[in-house]
Parts: structure tokens; C-alpha cells; sequence
């Protein structure tokens, strides 16, 4: 019988993006990968979980921050190979840079430019 | 001399990840791919162009529909290889189903459900 899971279109690495958008704020918090495993565990413990392409493992965001993302909803758009995330996202912080999103850097006259602050200091995320 | 392209962490199919924001709703509209020129003419036209994997060729969005992106601000994540556009999207619709966005299904119970109306007949989108 054809689960969910199957449903998805892996890429050849057997991935899928997953964006994470804020619940309340509708921020977009950040990008990441998820394998078969990741999306199957995230519905499961109702938690983003991913798979980190540099270290070639599960992540489950938050594990050494505190920053869970709990998940609320899940969508799958309509070529069925990208997810969208609602999260809730605890402490306020997604980016490993300590700033609530990733995506803080905006493109103006030929440049990127760093408008986001850092919320917390990041070796005080990851000690 | 250092470019804003050249800041960008290109896939080695020479690609980025762009994902269009709706900046009045904060709904995401979709997620497609960009190459160097792609987003180098986003940048001057001031309009979304993507790369179309599938057709492989520049793709001027709405270029058929007319549900054109007119791109109000471009940011860049932490690790430079994802996008995020906010954009206006003309017609309302940017999914080629006719719908709003291209994330009209959630996971319910193990299944994917759709859960967005057709706004626009697509056959008449793209004649």
C-alpha cells in the first residue's frame, strides 16, 4: 500500500527541501533537507526532524540548541518534491548564527546586507 | 571584483533554491530554482525568473499565465545556497493548477489532502 512517503518525489539522493515558516509570525525561518526517515520521525514526534547533508545524519533541530521546531502542519506542494513546515519555533531562533531566521542578509544596490541582530550569542546556543 | 552572484553557493548543476514569498499574506507560493542568469535578470528586470529544470530554459513566470512575480526585496541564508523572493503575485494565483499557492495539501491521518480551492480554471491560464 502506498504511504505519504511514497507519494513524495525524493531527488536522486533520496532528499526533499523543507521549508520551516514561522506559525504566528509567518516568517520564513529556514531551509533544510529531509530524508525518507526525517519526514517519517518529524510526523511521528511532531518535530522537525532533518537530514544534515554535511554530517550525513539525522538532526533533529534543536538538539543542542533547545531550538525545537514543533510542527503544527505539513504541506506538499503540487510537483510533490518540496514541503512546507508550520512550526512553532522555541527561544525565537532558528539560525545557528543566533538570529531568528537564516535568511537575514537582503540584496540592495549590488550587495547583501546583514539586517537581521543576532538575538543570542551563538556560544551560548552550542556549548 | 565580487559580485552578489558570486556570493552565492551554486549547487553544482550551477542552481539555487528561490522560494516566493506573497509579501502582502506572507503565504508561500512556491519554491523553483534559479541559475546565474536567472537571478541576475530577477535583479534588473525586477520580476521572478527561474530556471525550469524540466524544460531547460530560462522561465519567465507568468510569462504564459501573466500571474507575473514582481519582486519587492531578495534575501540570502546563512550558508548563501537558498533565496527567499517577497513578491506581488499578479492574478493571485502562482500554482499552474490554478490555485493561490502550490501548497494546497496537508498531511492528515497519514495522507496528503487537498485542501485549496481552483481559483482559475488552469486551460484557461495557459492557452
Amino acid at each position: 500500500m502506498q504511504t505519504f512517503l511514497d507519494q513524495v518525489k525524493w531527488t536522486a539522493d533520496g532528499l526533499v527541501p523543507a521549508i520551516a515558516q514561522d506559525a504566528a509570525s509567518g516568517r520564513i525561518l529556514m531551509m533544510a533537507w529531509m530524508n525518507r526517515e526525517a519526514l517519517d520521525l518529524t510526523v511521528r514526534e511532531g518535530r522537525a526532524i532533518y537530514w544534515s547533508r554535511s554530517r550525513a545524519r539525522l538532526w533533529r533541530k534543536g538538539e543542542t540548541s533547545g531550538n525545537v521546531q514543533q510542527v503544527q502542519e505539513i504541506r506538499l506542494d503540487c510537483d510533490a518534491d518540496v514541503i512546507v513546515l508550520q512550526v512553532e519555533q522555541a527561544g525565537g531562533i532558528a539560525c545557528h548564527t543566533g538570529r531568528q531566521s537564516c535568511f537575514f542578509r537582503v540584496l540592495k544596490d549590488g550587495a547583501w546586507h546583514t539586517v537581521d541582530p543576532v538575538l543570542q550569542d551563538p556560544d551560548t546556543l552550542y556549548r
